[in-house]
């Protein structure tokens, strides 16, 4: 390295940074899990606060000078030190481009627009919402032109989860995979139906079923000594430090399988997330890739491995320990309860082969939004068309419509799109994964899953951001993501 | 208001430190009670990084210019005015003596040392503790020279927490004290030993515990709608904004007036910070007086509320709903239980007759390592033998004698002293309040609470930093902080 000094002040000035955001996160926690109801408005300003401070960090003018010393000094550098360079390049690029009032403001806003959004939906009252949404519409919009964009306002969103993607791409892939995948919908909820919907009903204790939820989450591979599980509306994973992450689940004392594959699914979070560079944590050699590689690792440990009749092969002595009642049926019983397939209206609910339609829906109301083509006051009409469009379905409320979802009401336009491409992913990386150990499947069989951990820890989670998305699946696995895979692990898994 | 530009600069600077210190003050309760064992060494670094960044904010030059234009403009000052403007004054004259990277150091060491603690506590290894200690007090040491000080240096600590208090004083005040409460201990002993200690022994599911101590809580006063209370090792409370006050209680199966206890006592500090003056909370018109004062609204609430017989005669067919095994008891069994006296080891476990005793012994000893005149290897010793001679007992290991308390860990020297004082100033607002409201007795016997909160709200809670404490004393009982009303109510309970 030729600067030390430059590289230096760079380095302590982002972990700096990441110690503001990791705050702002463990706060963020704190308002899901414990927060007092009156507290709202404090937290706000705290979290408003850090989020000024933060930015004043990545953005202050120093930052440039030191950035364009280190690239400036022609000399080489190792694989760390041009990630964390080019990383800082983007990150400080985009900070720039938001003045600090704007950023506080937005942080403001949105803390007090999830509390309006939790109490329009308990409600259904999208009118109460409104305001609100369109508050914060205003701020988006403003938010990705100060970001700057060329083909159209979204792009800008869809970069911020997704560094590089691009709306036309992503929708192009979407036109394809929403006529196949609802073509899927029909036979396999015939497949489905064999299963009763609430075969397995009875009593799951809620101790019990935290008791299960560690063991198997312990034998993924996530480590309690740096992380643990607590009980929130919304199942959630936030990482508050580099030992530090934080998982959530809810809890059904009638269905132990939502709280289980809520756990499943946050571990795969939390593995990617214990498996990030101790040393460059925070920084961009230690964080993750983009959210759509994130939501890979969650749905391949959700759905590829816990969702398969050898996970429950092997987990059914240890289930039925904790739940005697379970001893009545076969593991292929309890893994066709989990995998079953009907539309509904919430999508957290979704079972894998209407989850994606779901997303398209979002997908196409987000860019008409926020490029200006709908109002906000036309979206619960926009949503429900579309909705009987593609599921079938009349929603008969807004609660289990427009309403369902957080997002929005943190400013997360072009966040929804990263969960469809994580199950496209998560297909591609699990066949990839297959196919470089061929006794993968008979070692998951038997519980062992530190193999499968290793060629993810190698082939995804030690490269930090020094791949764009689309180059870390061609190198993990030979192609860009594609919806061939996942349209192959559908039907099998469900027809 | 002659200048309102300089005095809103300082109100809103001071309430963005507010901001801050409750964002430290969230992560210390998360510290204690959910963080992952590995995530400490980050937490340490996000603590220091707040405490730094408070610390610029109350220290910087800008607020010296802003405060000399407010004292000089010789203009009339509303009430709230002059105790904020007279209390800017004083932290930030103590903020600009200590420089900003001391500031940081201090923050790091502690919460490194709390750990250290907690770990030579269970193995009751002081020599694994020493080095760390040795580091702890030379920056105490250090820190007191910046503050500044004439007397002695002990002194500029004990300021911290109780804001104008000497050494001498209080020490005078001891020495009367300690030989007084020595003298019933023996007497106060044979009344307690006629009800075994483990007269109420039994099964008291936790989950009971809880609800009982909720139920209490709420009578009280206590509002859960900006409150909450969680489990920790040791119960405390602590303030994370104007509408969150957060407590923590332990629970033992066995023994349910442990939690309870320790729910009253934590409530007593609640009631403060809920009673403080909302729109200016964080400023010194919102903020407690000291902390022996802080401590006397919890032992109100939990020796003379929570201790007497009135109360067990009110609450007793609830504790019965919720702990059936209780039927076989009367009102007053359950308070001859609460009212045991018994040398012992441990302070937060000591009954009120020798619990000064606990403090005097701190008092003495922190005195002399502050002082200079004691080495920090020496402690064990000397605690031991001034333990046999006050209490009477040989002390078995350090975990049960000088490794038993955190406050050294965090850097609280001169912490200690504020405990008794709130005994005494408990004591003294009691009476006061009784003497006020002839009636309250009867109304406490009914278990109506509003009348006395009402009276330490007027009295108490609603001034903020107005007076000193011995101010606030005058003003609500007649008389300065004194030992004779203390002793009279000792005499009357446990003899």
């Amino acid at each position: 390295m030729s600067n030390p000094s430059a590289y230096q002040k760079l380095r302590e000035r982002f972990r700096e940074s990441a110690l503001v955001r990791t705050t702002n996160a463990a706060l963020g926690w704190d308002q899901e899990t414990y927060l007092p109801p009156l507290a709202s408005d404090w937290r706000a300003d705290q979290l408003a606060w850090l989020s000024g401070q933060q930015h004043r960090l990545t953005s202050a003018p120093e930052v440039g000078e030191w950035l364009a010393e280190c690239e400036g000094s022609g000399h080489s550098l190792d694989t760390v030190e041009s990630v964390n360079i080019l990383g800082w390049r983007r990150d400080y690029d985009l900070a720039t481009r938001l003045p600090g009032a704007f950023v506080e403001d937005l942080s403001r806003t949105t803390a007090q627009a999830t509390h309006v959004w939790a109490e329009a939906r308990k409600r259904s009252d999208f009118v109460h919402y409104r305001p609100m949404l369109e508050k914060i519409v205003k701020l988006v919009r403003e938010k990705a032109d100060l970001l700057g964009w060329q083909a159209c306002r979204y792009d800008a969103l869809l970069d911020e989860y997704e560094p590089g993607a691009r709306t036309a791409e992503i929708a192009a892939v979407f036109a394809k995979l929403g006529p196949a995948q609802a073509a899927l919908v029909g036979p396999a909820s015939e497949v489905a139906e064999r299963t009763p919907a609430d075969s397995l009903a009875g009593e799951y204790p809620i101790e019990a079923q935290m008791a299960f939820n560690r063991e198997v989450a312990e034998a993924l591979g996530f480590d309690f000594e740096s992380g643990r599980i607590d009980t929130t509306a919304h199942p959630f994973c936030t990482e508050l430090g580099p030992q530090d992450t934080r998982l959530t689940t809810r809890y059904d004392g009638r269905d132990f399988l939502s709280s289980l594959y809520g756990v499943l699914h946050e571990v795969g979070h939390g593995l990617y997330n214990q498996g990030l560079n101790k040393s460059e944590w925070g920084l961009p050699a230690g964080e993750a890739c983009s959210l759509g590689i994130h939501e890979s690792q969650s749905r391949l440990w959700e759905n590829h491995i816990g969702g398969s009749e050898a996970f429950w092969e092997h987990w059914m002595p240890r289930a039925c320990h904790h739940f005697p009642n379970l001893k009545a049926f076969t593991p292929a019983q309890v893994a066709a309860a989990a995998r079953r397939v009907a539309p509904s209206f919430i999508r957290v609910d979704a079972d894998e082969v209407t989850y994606d339609l779901h997303i398209i829906l979002r997908f196409e109301i987000e860019q008409r939004i926020i490029n200006g083509d709908m109002e906000v006051a036309d979206i619960p009409a926009a949503w429900n068309a579309r909705f009987k469009e593609l599921l079938g379905l009349d929603v008969p409320d807004d609660a289990r419509g427009c309403l369902q979802d957080i997002h929005w009401s943190f400013g997360g336009f072009g966040y929804f799109a990263t969960y469809s491409l994580g199950n496209l992913n998560a297909s591609q990386l699990t066949r990839a994964a297959r196919a470089a150990h061929p006794s993968l499947d008979s070692e998951l069989a038997r519980g062992h899953y530190a193999t499968l951990l290793q060629w993810l820890r190698s082939n995804v989670h030690s490269h930090g951001r020094r791949f764009t998305a689309p180059d870390l699946m061609r190198q993990a696995t030979g192609s860009p993501t594609g919806m061939d895979c996942h349209l192959d692990y559908l039907r099998a898994k469900f027809l």
